[in-house]
């Protein structure tokens, strides 16, 4: 019965109605469409500016006849490569579509109307979204120097609290919590509340902090059943483009995440992808070095302009450009250059860069001098 | 504060408790490392025998240099190029992990702890699994002659019915509905039940049907803003590996579908391979000539056997075997022939055996012959 007086509105459960979808960084093919522009730089998802290991292309290509078949939706050999890598079981492990997938699963499985997830201001926009999903009260933590304010996030816990979300570091901010405060922290959380720690910047970050001070999440799975940790092979191993990410903790509740999983959740092409890259290291090496020079090239250029940055302990730069962000962003765009626009973090005076490669950071650079 | 007395069971949602996961084919590595099998023929899932496009794998191998970017994720090139394609408008259209992500996500998106959702009996195990995943009320429809008893589930239709889920042609029964019970169906449906129409089959089932009387889900979403038609790349174009499916309907209902969708579940290779699958028809023609030798090479020799079959519209077809069917399928692993039990249909004496290419069907006819 057609009946155009319908209001399919009325039908959307009440949760939904309430999500703010994620806003992506501006894709190239978008830009230069919509602009008109023809040279892109794109500096504003935080992807591997050297692409992926080459190793990984060939691999692919040789795959090609394996097309037609569906993914072994366990993951099977990427999860023996990834427990011999980091030397856990491999029921520790699942995979999943982006760690994106993994961080909305904990919600789903864990958290409902009834319940808070919390995280701290300024946290990836994936977590509040993962609240809003499941109807759950979001509860945000004032940051503190832009980062998580960790002993102000325990005081929040509450007996509804079921869920927190930390990332280390942090994105949009790039800011960092050292193994002292994240032991402070873990240890005091009740077990009965879970705590996603996010690390998809986690090669960067554990190379920048050069002192020995960052708490990789795979050493406290055993010690405390109720962590998870999100990884991804979008950012370090330059593999954004198939999306996978893996996520590590006590088995028993690994398994409740297999539950809600859809079933191939994650494309054969990236577990292939992410298997061939583990095999090459050398890969990640390169990519930190690169970062390491442009993250110096990019600040330098910044600050010498008079420009504040958050120091970062990532792939990208925070900086603070005042009232006039947003135009700045815009008149990057018409420059051929894409970054960051953070008003929906309610940091309306920054826009978050990401290093790129040493044309890329140049045409940033260039640009930037022409719109200041 | 570690505390091994916990018991996450207790934590996770009692709706996620209640979901019994997906059950999928064996694959093919598995029956290798489990069964010491060398050479095997999968013939459990509806894979494309024939594999897929061979330009997908040269657009897949040019499109290597883009590995590490994001993909778009609102796939605004592949909607244009299936909208061109249907006919349709783009914000018609959205892409989905597979069209499993696009069935799962109607029902959290329309559905509840207060709802019913309904199917048929021997409906595919993806429709149970939605209405679980919500928590709400499944409700099953016994079928006629393995397939849809359209007026009876006309019939069941209550004032707490959110959602119905169809396929044309049924899987794991193979079965088909004509357009004069299609659209006697759809016109008495209130227009505020959503209907979704699964068109995995869609190609073969048009071509088989070769009188005419197919109806294709895409000439009624403009006349029925509560229908919601799923397709997918798994089959006849044979991108099963890499995850891809789409949706038509109204565009105010994909619109609610997009803003619970993930933002990048489509990933970029896949996207891709769509676009390039769409550019050669030829292959699908020879898919499903391909398909129509195996199905009746396949049939015929079942048949001479003395076995019944349930006559199929798709590129699978399903075989009584009797109560020693479990038994039987544990003797084809052995021989290296991977086809799928449907207990969890309550099929207990019926196996699926996709059609094959020629050696495939071989290798199955020959493993029956010596298990038979």
């Amino acid at each position: 019965m057609s009946d155009s007086s319908t209001n399919f509105y009325d039908l959307v459960q009440p949760a939904v109605k309430k999500v703010n979808p994620y806003v992506a960084g501006k894709p190239i093919d978008e830009l230069k469409r919509e602009y008109k522009v023809s040279y892109v730089s794109k500096m504003a998802s935080n992807e591997n500016p050297l692409g992926s290991s080459l190793k990984v292309a060939t691999a692919l290509h040789n795959f090609a006849a394996n097309m037609s078949r569906y993914p072994d939706g366990s993951g099977h050999n990427l999860r023996e490569k990834l427990a011999a890598f980091l030397q856990v079981d491999m029921n520790q492990i699942t995979i999943g579509n982006g760690s994106n997938e993994l961080l909305e699963l904990v919600a789903r499985v864990f958290a409902g109307p009834d319940d808070e997830v919390m995280y701290s201001q300024y946290g990836f926009a994936v977590y509040p979204i993962s609240a809003q999903i499941v109807g759950a009260t979001a509860v945000e933590v004032p940051a503190k120097n832009f980062g998580h304010d960790l002993p102000a996030m325990l005081a929040a816990i509450t007996a509804k609290t079921k869920l927190i979300y930390v990332a280390n570091p942090n994105n949009p901010t790039g800011t960092l919590f050292r193994r002292d405060d994240w032991e402070a922290f873990i240890s005091q959380v009740p077990s009965n509340v879970l705590v996603v720690l996010d690390e998809a910047y986690l090669e960067y970050a554990e190379h920048a902090c050069n002192d020995g001070s960052y708490p990789n999440g795979v050493d406290y799975i055993n010690a405390y059943p109720n962590l998870l940790v999100s990884r991804t092979f979008s950012k370090a191993y330059g593999l954004a483009s198939l999306r996978i990410g893996y996520m590590l903790g006590c088995a028993e509740n690994i398994s409740y995440i297999n539950r809600l999983r859809m079933p191939f959740s994650v494309n054969a092409y990236a577990q292939v992808a992410a298997i061939t890259a583990l095999s090459d290291p050398q890969f990640v090496t390169k990519t930190l070095r690169t970062n390491d020079q442009g993250m110096m090239q990019v600040r330098n250029a910044v600050e010498a302009k008079g420009l504040e940055v958050i120091p970062s302990f990532a792939n990208f730069i925070t900086i603070k450009f005042g009232e006039n962000a947003l135009e700045i962003y815009e008149k990057l765009l018409r420059e051929g250059v894409i970054v960051r626009p953070l008003a929906n973090y309610g940091m309306t005076e920054y826009l978050r860069v990401s290093i790129g490669n040493n044309h890329e950071n140049n045409h940033f650079m260039g640009a930037l001098n022409k719109v200041l």
